[in-house]
């Protein structure tokens, strides 16, 4: 993912990998819906939905009955695995070998001039910004033969190693186990014949012969993983292990009533894993650690892939920002406190979550609060609202930023009346999160399209004026433009030094290429005409323009269903930056005059390498 | 099409083609929403859409202006191309070089070892069914080079070579004009630079200058028909052609007050075109035409490619049907009068569309009316209705199909009180016309689906046992699966000669090839247990069992929208054939008893080789 991105933005990219070819079999296959969201931004996803991997909506219960005595199992409730009140656009995981993810990321790193270089490692590295400024990291590598050795100077090296890290290790960075239980878990990947009914859903079953969990995959496969051991057997010891043959026979005896036989097993591993992130992220923001090098968790809640897609992504804008001479360097200072923090709610929902169903069987009303769109009447019990945050989170919808420089708060350094703080304003949008899903219509083109897609993965800020009302907000959108067109502005000052010969096709990044600036009214399509109602700065982005004209069922009676959703005023709009990333910066009143930019000025001047705002003449 | 159908499904194709490469420019573009829905009912449509077509969700009209004396053109309206009462899946024509589309079709040839014989033509042919009833057809190929010959015996010959078809001549078949009026066409391909605002829009655009189409591209291009020639004109030669340069010169007068220039042109052409029909389809039933060989006109509605299509998959399923042993070769004498229907129908409408904007410009009233999707509680004019009747025609959704044996009517041989006359029973299902879209959801694994992709183009009539509530339909639905197991039923008698060794993985088709049995509950899905509520017949296509508990936007306050949308009872169901293409053969109430299966067999022995449902006795 960091080579991905970076690759596509103009760097180079020495991408090493210890092993002889991409994985084969096994290893992680969970891509929760807001990662599919990513990768759709990314222009990956049809690459990865080409292979029909499985889609998760539902997760199922399976426990001993009730009743007791019998044995056997039964299902004590099945929950959508992303419900309706997260309005994801993908509402299951998607369940794929891991080895076809990687080869559409090695594809799209080929097509900009990156190949792997494998099978090498790395042997050791220093890093001395003061001896050279420029390129302070200085790797060993060597081939895994011992046949070829390379060193390498470089402005960044980034361990993504896996949890048995040799950077870290080489940086003397500790772990810390938030939960001191350890476990041996087994996994095993095949082809069965069962009747057992819910093996194409995902499934947690427990019963008086042990625990085992269910998640189906492409081309008729299904994933167990099976409980081996726990430190908290007497007899623990983290290297048991357990064949293929014992394997299925608990599976067998779990299963029961229910029959199950392979036809294949494709992998089989067992390993011991501890819950434990690590101290550091970075010593001094030039080696970076993230993936499994930074965590290591249970593989239930399907969360190890995605989060290293986070990690990478945070990491990778920001470091574009900064190399780009845009941000100042100190923005990697939030790397670790935004991606570890991250960590540590996952751990601790880890053992939250399997708390939440042991304590009590769930029911039918709890089910329908926890799944539904609308907000209930009652208040929500304590089983409803940890479900719901678990969603949240586990879908990738609810992982949020603390306030920083980035993510706007009333402590921010930008201070001004016409930025709408969500804890008084009442805007859902909230400095931190991700930016909320809304279908509006192309202007150019009527094409109804999903507009926190609108802008791909560029690297840039994504500023989306809510334009309200043409009628009400004409003035303050000449305001805003003139005022962005000012010298010292935070658009002008980034200009792009080509922006004059800039093609006429460049959709997204004609002046800079910092921002990408989406313009929305909240009037039908065809009231809208472009040369009369937008300013040329804005109407350049002319494939950026959209009616927010569609009905959106979470906001059934709103006029202006994208407004709406964001909580923004139908008529008067108002300015939202999202990161590169795709998380909310700040969120800005429209009005006329100055303000509104200057307010803008004020939140990316507080990350920026130039003093904004200052010059106040006409460019 | 034809081909690629056929070699999927087992037959030896023998594909020629007098071009040594795919279409490298030009030709067709359009991919109307119905035919969409098609190439993924094949798993063809990924492909299509990852060349990043355009997208056509609106038409725009230009005329000159009201006022009139100073020139140039205004904008008098714009129109949803596919509106909301048709509920397309894909509602827009998605616009992409025929070249693209031709190579997915050929890559799935290539998967089931066809290579397309090329530059290869046809010089002669001969069928005679006397002579050799299984081979009849003896064909003359020849490299264009005159290089190579050679004979081949087959059992069917089509002609898609386009208007001048070479076997349409040598059948000496002729063509009827049905518009005595006759065109040239220029059409050129490029990118432009212009401050025209529906550049990537569909427009309709008629000024004193003369008339242009405009059709949005991939890639930034742009398309544009001119009419050279018109056989009104009093100089009228179907010879008069135009450079690149007057036809530029001539759209720039077009367009004024707007400026076009054109950074490249890919393909320019200029083609004399009448509307016409060939006068028969085949005139054995062993030698077909199809596709342009038949039907001539004017390319402004985007058919040309559509209605190909669906000849070809019209002639396929039902060649397949015979060769199978399944449906008397008389089957294959519908094909004509269905598809000849169609091509009228499309050259009528061709004339009426035009029509209908230089009658009147439409009120804006007019068109909320015409785009809505609820009823208008006010009776509908005229020009509501055909534009209503013009855009279900050109999405594809309101081809339909004339009363025959594969189509019920009242006077189709089946008779039963069972049978739901859609005149007489308010049912929206029609005989003859699409299967209507609805979602729902996948028992097994809790997929939400789209149930009219449900069951890909296998060449199996598609069963759907709407099965209404589990608690009303639990003896009809024993008593369906009973009647359809007998010896001699519509199903039994058509079982796979290797049904007992059949995978368990086989999804559509374990018992038979000519069948695929959906079964859809008025239920939600968490309260289905397929072990206690499917009869094991239909419990064995287990990929196939759904919950009708999707909300429908068409249908907001029906509890299974499914079952409202076909205007099948909520609680009681009923049991819907489609045919292998997608169109609905008959419908037929749920009953206790044998009534439904008796219904279905007399429908299904209308056609079939067998006799059935006499022999009542129990396999």
């Amino acid at each position: 993912m960091l080579s991905t991105c970076l690759a596509r933005w103009g760097y180079k990219i020495k991408h090493i990998d210890n092993r002889a070819e991409p994985t084969p079999t096994g290893r992680a296959d969970g891509i929760q819906p807001r990662s599919l969201d990513l990768l759709r931004n990314m222009g990956l996803k049809s690459a990865i939905m080409a292979h029909k991997p499985a889609r998760v909506y539902e997760v199922a219960f399976w426990d001993p009955p009730k009743t007791g005595g019998q044995g056997g199992i039964v299902r004590t409730g099945t929950w959508a695995s992303c419900p309706n009140f997260i309005d994801a656009r993908y509402p299951f995981t998607t369940l794929l070998h891991q080895g076809m993810i990687e080869r559409v990321f090695i594809g799209d790193l080929q097509k900009n001039g990156v190949q792997v270089q494998r099978p090498w490692t790395i042997k050791g590295f220093t890093s001395d910004e003061k001896a050279n400024p420029e390129y302070p990291v200085e790797v060993q590598l060597e081939h895994v033969d011992g046949e070829a050795r390379e060193t390498v100077r470089a402005k960044y090296l980034f361990g993504g190693e896996g949890a048995r890290s040799f950077i870290r290790d080489q940086l003397k960075i500790g772990i810390t186990h938030k939960d001191p239980i350890a476990y041996v878990w087994g996994v095993m990947d095949g082809v069965v014949k069962t009747d057992f009914p819910d093996i194409k859903m995902k499934c947690t079953i427990h019963s008086e012969h042990g625990s085992i969990m269910v998640i189906p995959r492409e081309d008729n496969m299904v994933r167990l993983y099976i409980q081996i051991a726990s430190s908290t057997d007497p007899d623990f010891n983290p290297r048991k292990t357990a064949t293929v043959e014992e394997v299925q026979a608990s599976a067998k005896r779990i299963l029961q009533p229910y029959s199950i036989e392979w036809e294949r097993v494709e992998w089989y591993s067992v390993y011991p894993i501890g819950q434990g992130i690590s101290d550091k992220y970075t010593l001094d923001h030039r080696v970076f650690l993230g993936g499994d090098a930074c965590h290591t968790h249970s593989p239930k809640a399907g969360q190890g892939m995605n989060t290293a897609f986070l990690d990478a992504l945070n990491l990778a804008w920001k470091i574009h920002a900064v190399e780009a001479g845009f941000a100042d360097r100190s923005i990697l200072e939030t790397y670790e406190p935004e991606r570890k923090e991250v960590a540590e709610t996952l751990l601790s929902f880890d053992n939250k979550y399997a708390k939440l169903f042991s304590q009590r069987p769930p029911a039918a009303s709890d089910i329908a609060a926890a799944t539904s769109t609308g907000k209930t009447e009652e208040a929500e019990n304590e089983f409803i609202k940890t479900f719901k945050e678990s969603c949240a989170f586990t879908s990738g919808y609810g992982v949020f930023y603390k306030a920083n420089a980035l993510n706007w708060s009333a402590s921010h350094p930008a201070q001004s009346h016409v930025i709408l703080d969500p804890a008084t304003a009442g805007t859902r949008l909230q400095p931190g999160r991700l930016y909320i899903n809304s279908d509006v219509t192309r202007v150019t083109d009527a094409n109804v399209v999903h507009l926190e897609q609108e802008v791909p993965l560029n690297g840039s800020f994504r500023i989306f004026v809510f334009a309200g009302k043409p009628s009400v907000t004409a003035r303050a959108l000449k305001d805003l433009a003139a005022n962005m067109s000012r010298k010292g502005s935070f658009y002008s000052a980034y200009t792009r030094p080509d922006a004059e010969t800039v093609s006429h096709h460049e959709k997204h990044n004609p002046h800079s290429m910092f921002y990408t600036v989406c313009t929305v009214f909240s009037a039908p399509r065809a009231q809208i005409e472009i040369s009369r109602d937008v300013p040329a700065l804005l109407a350049r982005y002319v494939d950026h323009i959209y009616a927010d004209d569609r009905w959106d069922r979470h906001v059934p009676d709103a006029k202006a269903a994208a407004h709406a959703k964001m909580g923004l005023d139908e008529e008067r709009g108002g300015v939202v930056v999202v990161r590169p990333d795709g998380y909310v910066g700040v969120v800005v009143k429209l009005e006329e005059g100055s303000a509104t930019v200057d307010a803008l000025n004020a939140y990316f001047g507080s990350f920026t390498t130039k003093k904004l705002g200052e010059t106040q003449a006409q460019l």
